[in-house]
């Protein structure tokens, strides 16, 4: 299983970091020992929404390698759902098996026509910009289609990784990561 | 208010980023425009514990001229606890009024002899360790001394976040704050 985390600039750090923390204890807390993961943007940083600078180790590299493809979501996905240079560089995930957003990455998703025909969620202040991308808006903490999988806003990052954990390496993975974070979602 | 996010090697990139969300959102929502916030470290980047490099702003800087300093924690912290540089360095925030920890960032304040008879809480896998630091370990999800306030592990970071916002602009910009990242704990 080899994922990618995909960054740009206005990216909400905790849309990301609260899905890469529980699904990286797959191979920190040794139940998915094969688990790969890379950073992946068009530079070699970005910055979150505040300021914060992370450093991206895989520059423009094309994504069609990957079983998994993680958009986060923030300011960044509002102005990057029109920028076509974004866009051909995000379609080239075009056959990853599953694509995986959080909050308004799922707009991303949807300015990639994954979402056509299909159920999906954002942050709930995106709901209706999200309608003209797929079949069904829905106002869910996770829509699971397949192969996509949108997630909420912001904290619904920590229930998508603990739902991908699941997912990957059963319910009892699932219970031992959330154990090890001290983890109750209040919105099961 | 300034708040210094104390970053280390080997921190566990949750604890920070859960507590740097919601605080940070108190200026992105205009609900304390005065806040600011600084990133600081012994060095110019840290890698988080499963290997992500965060860019650190203020390098080796003292700490003494900040309202609340919060310290993650992280595999870093088991050996930082015993070192004598980062300690000296950490201990330079001695006069900040407010001293916040996430998981085991607790043995890092009881090691600078912070906790020294409070009530104190961390990690569920350090709770022990954490015992000859301070008065009484609390299996808590937040223990709000004054002075000093600890969380427990990893997910408590968020917990911690809003608590930080209700006592710093009110119950009515908690509130906001929780909707806007879509948080409901489940641990009330």
């Amino acid at each position: 299983m080899k994922v990618a985390f995909v960054l740009f600039d206005r990216v909400t750090a905790l849309d990301f970091v609260g899905v890469y923390d529980p699904v990286t204890r797959l191979r920190s807390m040794n139940l998915m020992s094969g688990l790969k993961w890379d950073l992946c943007a068009l530079t070699s940083s970005v910055f979150d929404d505040r300021e914060m600078e992370i450093t991206v180790p895989k520059v423009a590299e094309p994504l069609a390698g990957y079983d998994a493809i993680i958009v986060p979501g923030g300011f960044g996905t509002r102005r990057l759902q029109h920028n076509a240079k974004f866009l051909a560089w995000l379609k080239t995930a075009e056959p990853v098996p599953l694509k995986i957003s959080v909050c308004t990455g799922a707009l991303l998703l949807g300015a990639c026509g994954w979402l056509k025909g299909r159920r999906a969620t954002t942050h709930v202040a995106a709901l209706d910009e999200l309608k003209s991308y797929c079949g069904e808006v829905e106002r869910q903490r996770i829509v699971d289609e397949g192969g996509v999988i949108t997630a909420a806003g912001v904290s619904a990052a920590l229930d998508l990784g603990l739902h991908l954990v699941k997912r990957w390496a059963g319910d009892a993975a699932a219970k031992k990561v959330a154990a090890q974070m001290e983890y109750r979602s209040g919105h099961e």
